[in-house]
């Protein structure tokens, strides 16, 4: 079964908004074993939205079309699909089209017939869309596909600590290893997502495949390798420490509330998240973490030193079982010749003592370094909770 | 000038990792006067690929093409455009073809003729795509399309605060008033985007058209519009703690830190921001920022009571002008039938004292709750500031 998409409006054929509903569509789809044979999008032209509906209605089996379907004059999906297959419009839908409810919105969707092709038609609102979508839309492909189905199973391997470049060169021989599987990167900074897919009828054969080219794969990137189901860096982070029955606390200048962020949109974190200080002025940190002001004084407040005793400040005054903090220079002003923007103290304080780490990243992005930092912090921690492994 | 863009890869047609390339570049031609006719998107199959750019070659007088020019054994884009326009590879690049430099990968771009097609090929690795754009393809296009020049002028009103619904609905009659301006509505979840584009040949008559809807819009929007020029609620809410020269402390329970996060965003908020805790347990609320245990047992974490003293604590803390906090239910567990997921409570200390809210949401959604929340306590401080307006 050949499949396309087509997003319909200005402000995503020119940019202005991000076309986020195609994406989802075509998971969608291949969930559902159908390869997607091509994406267009076009703006708010009569004609030629008439012109490329009469395309892929000679291309495609399938189409599922956005947009273009609410009240006002930009809205001319109906009247192009009507254009296209030679018809009048009958109560605002191409006569003969069969309407689909739309739950959560005014503009009702539709399906009809373009040549060969089943076409269904949804508006462009997310939220609507995927309503609609999953109603509606998707149990009447299920339909059309009667024993064709194809399986596209897919592994998600999370890594953090390398470049792309070094993991494409690393990725170097998995297909001719394992013929039929393809490699998707996909960079979500500072992480980067190797996806490993594959596709055919047999699902039992394709997973078995998968799960082979994943241990390749996982070999390649050791401990840099955090995750292998789409989990984020957090929620293995949370995972290990509930397992250890140990809390945490923090303290951060430079990462601004990141850390604290990512670790509570973990659901149920309050079991180990206590406290976070997030310590911007040298005042706070010496008034709620305790850091010596003598340190402050001595070393600065990007120091290792500063680090470690803001972690172990985090630590004593949450009573947690680790503390973790950062201090650094995320720019884009702030740096100097011995600390550049891009550089960053860790301290990690465990039971068994408190350690500063120095680390510099060639950013000069504010929002770059925010997240390298705090993901810098937690892969420090994630290691000490495998490497200390009384589980 | 009749523009389309191509994205090739499987990854990117099968939804596995979204496309932010076409939409940049399609934001960078309309930029430059070009209006962009269709996006494309195919996997990577070398006779699909050469079909799409023979097509493109005869529709189009400029191609801009993102991915498969890597070494991999899937990157087939300089073989399809090969076969598309009939020549031979030669040191891996269509006959004829200009190679483009690629400075931050080793695959080079290259540009050549389809057909009347100006077609230029770029990676698909967003910041070498990126780079090779602005360096080398953009520069070229503009000499392209001399004395055909068009403007496209954009104005984004950001507003907070109602539904998506609400808004198309405040809007009506703003594309009769002013014909030849066209609205795009972007969600940003809790944020809602409102632009309004237009174009044309006359820069001054267009931005004063511009200008005149914009006050259209602000007049029906009043104080839920927080900014006019893309700005963020923090770069706002900052902008305007520094004309006041007041410095802000804030305590965080539910929100986790991403108040602390949004506001450390901003370059140079280290002028007015000092500290926030993020005090998820009860013991670190009465540790850090002298909540008394008295109100905690009375009326637990999540009451107005208990939002002012974090509040006042925060404040009293570290010195600063305001004090803002938060303590609610995000869920998804943890609701109750007096305060369900969705609830809550935040606390506005002032120079001339602290007074706690309470809200509800609808959402069951951790991520959302937390981001509403936050957006709505950042809000209550934009109007404090607002209403206090001795700048």
């Amino acid at each position: 079964m050949i499949a396309e998409i087509l997003a319909t409006g200005d402000e995503i054929c020119s940019g202005a908004v991000l076309d986020s509903n195609s994406a989802y569509i075509a998971q969608k789809l291949e969930e559902a074993g159908i390869k997607v044979a091509r994406q267009s999008c076009v703006g708010d032209d009569i004609d030629t939205l008439a012109s490329i509906l009469k395309e892929i209605g000679s291309r495609a089996d399938l189409a599922v079309v956005t947009g273009g379907l609410g009240p006002t004059a930009d809205d001319l999906t109906a009247e192009a699909a009507a254009k296209a297959t030679g018809v009048k419009l009958q109560a605002m839908l191409p006569k003969g089209a069969e309407s689909l409810y739309n739950p959560l919105g005014t503009a009702p969707g539709f399906f009809m017939k373009i040549g060969r092709c089943s076409a269904f038609f949804m508006p462009g609102v997310p939220s609507e869309m995927r309503r609609m979508l999953s109603d509606m839309v998707l149990p009447r492909i299920e339909k059309l596909q009667v024993g064709v189905k194809k399986f596209r199973p897919v592994k998600e391997i999370s890594l953090f600590g390398l470049t792309e470049s070094a993991i494409s060169e690393r990725l170097t021989g998995l297909t001719a290893e394992f013929p039929g599987i393809k490699i998707g990167i996909c960079i979500r900074f500072p992480e980067v997502h190797v996806k490993l897919y594959t596709s055919g009828k047999d699902e039992k054969d394709l997973n078995e495949l998968l799960k082979k080219a994943c241990k390749w794969v996982l070999k390649k990137f050791g401990e840099k390798a955090f995750s292998i189901d789409g989990g984020s860096m957090e929620a293995v982070v949370g995972d290990l420490l509930r397992r250890k029955k140990s809390t945490i606390a923090v303290a951060e200048s430079c990462t601004g509330g990141l850390i604290s962020h990512w670790l509570t949109n973990v659901p149920g974190s309050s079991d180990y998240f206590l406290f976070s200080g997030v310590t911007y002025s040298n005042k706070a940190k010496i008034k709620v973490l305790d850091v010596l002001p003598a340190t402050l004084k001595q070393y600065g407040a990007v120091h290792e030193e500063t680090a470690e005793e803001m972690a172990e400040g985090a630590r004593r005054i949450a009573g947690a079982t680790y503390g973790l903090s950062t201090t650094g220079i995320a720019g884009p002003g702030g740096g100097t010749v011995d600390k550049p923007v891009g550089t960053v103290c860790i301290g990690l304080a465990t039971p068994s003592g408190a350690k500063g780490y120095r680390f510099s990243f060639p950013f000069d992005d504010r929002s770059m370094n925010k997240r390298i930092f705090a993901m810098t912090a937690l892969d420090l921690l994630r290691r000490e909770l495998l490497r200390n492994r009384d589980l």
